[in-house]
This record gives C-alpha cells, sequence and structure tokens, in this order.
C-alpha cells in the first residue's frame, strides 16, 4: 500500500465531501493518482504570462520568420498546409482542445432532447473510444469488481475490463424470447449482484447486432438501475454510444440512454463514452471523448485524476487529429455531409433489412433485429459460423466476422447497396453447400 | 488471480523457451495478457482474401465514386488533400504503420554505429514517448519492483512507474564531484539493490540538464549493468532517447547508450524509447517509438503481449499522425530540414554556454554541463527557484521551470539566440534583487 500524495488526499476529500458516492467507486489506483504540479502548471503559467520569453515549454520555436513559429520540417507541413503550426504540431492540452470539447459539448446538448437543462461536464477527449474505457477501468475497477455485460458484446471489453482490470464479468442474454432487449434478464441480474459497488456497460446502438432500444426498454433499464441505486448500491454505469445518430428506424429511441441517467439519483454515476471515430467518419485519427453526468464540484477533482491518469498514459491526443475534428465541424458544409453520409448508409440498412429477411433465407438464419449503426448479425440454424466464414472468404472472396458457435456479423457500412443481394445469397450458398 | 487464457499460457511458453530472463521480468498482468484472436485476426485475413467483398472492417466505405472509398466529411478531408484516404482515416495496426516502423529502424541503422550487425526487433509505434514507458510500466512492472533512477529527473517517471505502478524508486546522485555523470554512485546503487529483478531507466541526452554521456561514461555504464546481470539479476534497461540526435559537442558519445547493451548478456533486456516528438519536431503528433535488442523468437510472443496492451489501452496511434512523419522521411528535403533546425539548436545551444557560464554570473549559479537537447539547468547559489521564477515571470515576462529548491531549466530551444543574453542577464537580475 503506498502512501497517498498530499494532493491526491486533497482531491479525494473533496471528493468525499462533494459526492461521496463517486469516492466509494474509485479504484485504489483512482484513489492515489492525481495531477503532480510541477512542469505541466508553470508552463500553463508561463502560456499566460511570459509575454516576452517564454523558456518552459519543451518545444522549438524558429525566430526566422518572424517573432516564434513553431520549429517543424516543411516536407511535413505542407502536407497540411491550411492549419496552424500550433494546430498541427503543438501539445494538446491533456485533457482535449477547449474548443473542440465545447463544441463536442453542443453537438450532444443539439442532439439527445433529454440532456436539455442539465447538468452534465465538458467532455474529455480521449485517444479513440477504447482509450476512455481503458481510463475508467483505471479509474474505477479493482480486480474482482462486478460489471454487468450482455452475452453478446464487443470482444475488447473483455480485454480491457476483464484480463487487464480484473472485474468479475456478471453476464446476462442480450435478446429476451421475442428478441426484444432482455430487460427482465438485466434487471435480475442487477438484483442478484449483492455488491455495494457495481459497474454497468451498455451499448445502444449495438455492436456486433445493430438492435438499438425503444423509449419503454429505455425506461425500464433506468428503473432497474435507479431500483438498486436506491437499496444504496454505488453504480457506475458507461453507456458506450459508438454508433450514436446512426439510427434508421423510426420505432426505436433517437438519442442516447445517457440523457436518462443524468441526475437521475446520487448513487448513480453515468458516463457517456462517444467518438468522432464512428459518427464523424474518423476512425483512424483516433479522437473520442468522455462525458460524465456530473456537476463541477464533483467533476473538478475528477478530471484532475483522469489528468494524472492520461498524463501518466498517452499524455494526451494527437493535436492535428483534433484539429482535423474541429475544423470539420465549424465548417459550413458539415451538417449536411454528415446528413448525405447517413441517408447512404439509411439506405443499405434498409435494403439488408429485406434481403436478409426474406422468407427463402429463413431455413439458413434468423436475423437479429437491427435498427442502427454499421452491422446486422445473422444467428445461423445450421454450420459453424467460422466454417461459413472460411468458406466465404476462399470461395466468394467475402469477408465476414464470426462470433461464437453460430453467428456472423455484416459490416454493410462497407459494402455497396447493389451488392447486398449477392452477399446474402453467397452466404446462403455457403451454408446450403455444407 | 485469474486462470491464465490459453493464448497468455501459450504465449509465456514461448517466452520461457526463447528467453527465460525476459519471462523473469514479466510483471502478473504482463503474465496474463495475450491479443485474442477474434476481430482483429478475422480482419487481417480478410484484408487479404476478400477481393470481392469486404463487411468485416468497422469502417464505411463510400461508392459514389469508384470501388470503395473510405467514407469521409470532405469538410476535414479537404485540410489534408495530398495524402489518401486510408493514410488519414483508416485504423493503423495496432503496432503501428509497417512502413514507418522499417523507415525508423532503418534510420536507427544510419545514426547509431554500434547497432551495425546486431539483431534488434522493428520499433513498435507509441502515441507518444509517455505511452511507450506506460507500456513497458503494465509488461514489466509489480508494485515494489526496484527501478534505478538518478535525482535529477523528468517528472513524469514518477507518475508513470511510482504513483501508478508502484514502483520502489531507488535513487542516486546524478552528477559526481566534478560534475560528470555519477557512474560510480550508479554502480552503487545497482549493487545494493539486491532483487533479482531491477529496472533501470536512464536517459541522454538528459532532461532537465542536457548533458550527454562520453564513451567512457559509457562503458562504465555498461559494465555496472553487466556486472548485476552476471550475478544472476534479470535487469530491464530503458533507454529514454527523447533527444536523440541532438548532440552539440563534440567531446560526448554521438549515438545512443542502447547499441552498446544490445546482445551484451542473456540477462538484460534493452529497450530504446525514442520519438519522432522532439527529433522530428512533431510533439503533438503524439508518434514515438520502443525497440528492443531482442531476437525474433523472443520478441514475437513479447510483441504480441504488448499487441495485447495496446488493443486494451489506445488501440494504435494516430494514422494521420503516423503518415506526416511518414511522408517527412520519405521527402527530398528531409535530411537538410532537419540538418537546418539542428544547426540553429546548436546555434543557441553554444551560445548558452558561453552566456551562462560567464564569470560574472559565478556568484549566482553554477551551470550544470549541457551538450545536447533542449535545456539549460541552472542550480542556484541563493534565492529559492520557484519564487526566483515567479518574480522573472511577473517582473520579466520570462518563463522558467523551478525544479527542486535551486534548479531553474531553461528551454533555450524556445529562446531567438539575439534574446539568449537578455535572459540570463534578467535572472541574474532577479537573484541580485532578492
Amino acid at each position: 500500500m503506498q502512501v497517498l500524495n498530499p494532493l491526491a488526499i486533497e482531491l479525494n476529500e473533496q471528493l468525499c465531501d462533494a459526492a461521496p458516492a463517486v469516492f466509494a467507486l474509485l479504484s485504489e489506483l483512482g484513489k492515489r493518482v492525481y495531477l503532480p504540479k510541477g512542469i505541466l502548471s508553470q508552463t500553463a503559467e508561463a502560456n499566460t504570462k511570459a509575454h516576452r520569453f517564454n523558456a518552459t515549454r519543451a518545444i522549438a520555436l524558429d525566430f526566422s520568420q518572424d517573432a516564434g513559429d513553431m520549429m517543424h520540417l516543411s516536407v511535413s507541413r505542407e502536407l497540411v498546409p491550411e492549419l496552424t503550426l500550433e494546430s498541427i504540431y503543438g501539445y494538446a492540452p491533456v485533457l482535449g482542445q477547449q474548443a473542440l470539447r465545447a463544441a463536442w459539448k453542443a453537438q450532444l446538448l443539439r442532439e439527445n432532447p433529454a440532456l436539455a437543462g442539465k447538468t452534465f461536464s465538458l467532455p474529455i477527449v480521449t485517444s479513440g473510444m477504447t482509450h476512455g474505457f481503458s481510463l475508467l477501468a483505471e479509474l474505477f475497477v479493482d480486480s474482482g469488481d462486478p460489471l454487468v455485460l450482455p452475452d453478446k458484446i464487443w470482444g475488447n471489453y473483455r480485454l480491457i475490463f476483464q484480463t487487464k482490470a480484473g472485474a468479475n464479468i456478471q453476464s446476462y442474454p442480450f435478446f429476451n424470447a421475442s428478441n426484444g432487449f432482455n430487460t427482465r434478464g438485466f434487471r435480475e441480474t442487477l438484483a442478484n449482484a449483492t455488491a455495494e459497488k457495481l459497474l454497468i456497460l451498455l451499448n445502444f446502438p449495438h455492436n456486433p447486432t445493430g438492435y438499438a432500444i425503444t423509449r419503454v426498454e429505455a425506461q425500464q433499464i433506468v428503473d432497474a438501475i435507479v431500483t438498486r441505486a436506491e437499496a444504496g448500491c454505488h453504480i457506475l454505469v458507461m453507456i458506450d454510444d459508438a454508433y450514436a445518430g446512426l439510427w434508421y428506424d423510426a420505432s426505436v429511441m433517437q438519442e442516447s440512454l445517457f440523457g436518462l441517467l443524468v441526475a437521475r439519483h446520487p448513487n448513480i454515476v453515468s458516463v457517456k463514452i462517444d467518438g468522432a471515430t464512428k459518427e464523424e467518419y474518423a476512425w483512424g485519427l483516433r479522437v473520442a471523448f468522455m462525458t460524465f453526468g456530473l456537476e463541477e464540484t464533483v467533476m473538478h477533482p475528477l478530471a484532475e485524476k483522469l489528468s494524472g491518469l492520461i498524463r501518466a498514459n498517452t499524455s494526451g491526443a494527437s493535436q492535428v487529429s483534433q484539429t482535423l475534428i474541429l475544423e470539420a465541424m465549424k465548417a459550413p458544409g458539415y451538417a449536411e455531409q454528415k446528413q448525405r453520409n447517413y441517408e447512404t448508409l439509411k439506405a443499405r440498412a434498409l435494403k439488408v433489412k429485406a434481403v436478409a429477411s426474406d422468407a427463402k433465407y429463413a431455413e439458413f438464419w434468423e436475423v437479429y433485429p437491427s435498427h442502427a449503426g454499421y452491422f446486422t448479425c445473422l444467428n445461423l440454424k445450421s454450420g459453424n459460423a467460422e466454417t461459413v466464414r472460411q468458406r466465404l472468404l476462399e470461395a466468394y472472396g467475402i469477408g465476414t466476422i464470426a462470433l461464437g458457435e453460430t453467428e456472423l456479423r455484416v459490416a454493410y457500412a462497407c459494402l455497396d447497396v447493389s451488392d447486398i443481394e449477392t452477399v446474402f445469397a453467397a452466404i446462403a450458398g455457403v451454408i446450403e453447400a455444407l
């Protein structure tokens, strides 16, 4: 057991005072981490006050043109001709560019009516969504802590939370008997988890199925969580909104569950993990966000702890990546271009729904309900998914993802609408020939 | 204690067979981590074989122009007009772009004569140098493990290795009585560390002083490490080469200590952490490298474990950042532009040396020997460093970094050569007026 640094003790006391339920959720690492004063804080001070010479920063300046451009290589700079040197090569703030964080918050408010009038944090920039989960695992998960997850998930949750952080996964079937979200199984799993600390991760639009919840299901989920919170359980609810905005079906809820959880109960800490990654068509830029349903007095010490964790991990996300996202969001054509991409994906989703659910394929597979995102997922009635995947690849040159024994994930976001019939016919052909 | 996954067991057995000393260095997390088969491996297979339709990737393609460009927002893409869509927005491989890794290895060979003919790994791309240290801490450090560090260091080592990973820091004075590197203190600290596992971190050119070692000192350091290795100690030597290449003094060794440690003894695992960050004037791009002095049979399982750690943390570094580094390295003007920046910094370093060491300042400070990098560091003979820093900022608008009670770090990389006299005169003025 390490002796806590006085700065960590101070942050812990602030958290205890402002929100004991948040403090109760911290991991051992979460309790001892803090952002040291030192080079970062002295540099920040100098950035404001050093009006003549700033010799704090571990960068290099070039004075050949004017008063201190960033030193750089033109062969690199010429590839990003429109952006300022600082917005490409400068160190980004540990928690991300302030303007980008503000722009993302404004977008969350526009796209989530349930957030209107509610208090939630400025989004924190992470180096991709995986990084957000990784930081949450460090801040909140000790070995053995229970984490409630459905049986159908993005596999990387297991690596992050189970293998690395040691969480004890409590699983429930994602679908109920009528292929809706299994709110009853979810509620029962929560009821059976008797620990005083509970971690929950929910993901709609869902990977791998593309399922999205209705307002009724959303309310049932919230009620189940509130019931446990009222019984004294401290709960962290992580909302994976990777595919937010990509809803194609009018019957499902077209906003994040996060908005329904914010300020719902003092024992519930909700955090929304979303990203430029899928929503902004910017996968490799590695820019995502983490937004807490917490007010400023609670968020301040928590953000200091997250600053410490980021400073000890990546020290911040790529500046040029953040700039590319922000500049796009500010540009006149932004909303229109996003809408056009959305329409393209929606047309494919509707086509997939019609084709994959055709009665002629009913003997080969069941299609899980899919309303949103990039994927559809087939539950094969015969044949092993991995065998089908390999045959499809070898005989037809078609790539799909096998999940477990019977499931095949098809990323229709990668398929031209005119090829969708061909792809599903090929899958049926492979299964039939087995 | 978690049950190990069969894939982790397999990697551990490979390591035990190929290099028991490497296995002995692994942390508990290092022992249990692995890269799951699944979406990543199936996608990799499809990228090779899915010649018709690849519906594996969690990206979106646009077929309006031709056969499957990446879907994107033009308002973003227009800012990087010369690069391909894949090289901006595509997911980079977990360990980094293959071509960039190869280019960096070739550069290491060119710049480090001692590496000629030796076997060392392909560099692994990390999201900045901090990220490299963070990954090494996860792979190799358990709470309580001894880490040998000098008393003058980049402060972030403490946050990464001590606060977060729980390492037990064994400190020695950086300088000896004649202001050379304290090889004797280093050797004695190693001799006194009786654990069977030892972590060592060395950093030349040195932050904060700018000190670089001579060939004689380098040999003494290597000898001290080999002596402990011969006594049966398993040793991880981390070489922080953030400022490699920026040597301005002919009397110091102009290459990395890493080259002298590779293949020196089976109980020594050496790893070079360096970056595009400072060497390539690309601070905010967050691209750095981690290179192991290990042969392929050992490196393969270790790289799989690092892939697992990265996949559970950031999932890979920014694609556009990596592309900007690689394209610059391939461009015709690259070497010349780097040389020009080097000459500019060297002129400042020599000016700083002349000015700061002027006899008229001898009553105010001692200048630590500085041969390389971005910084010089003053050891004040009177006055508190933090007080001096604040007065400099308030009265002169000059930003510096206070370290401990008496040290002031000046980043001359941020100063025009013509302002250097003014800056040191101001520092002297502040101290005199205290």
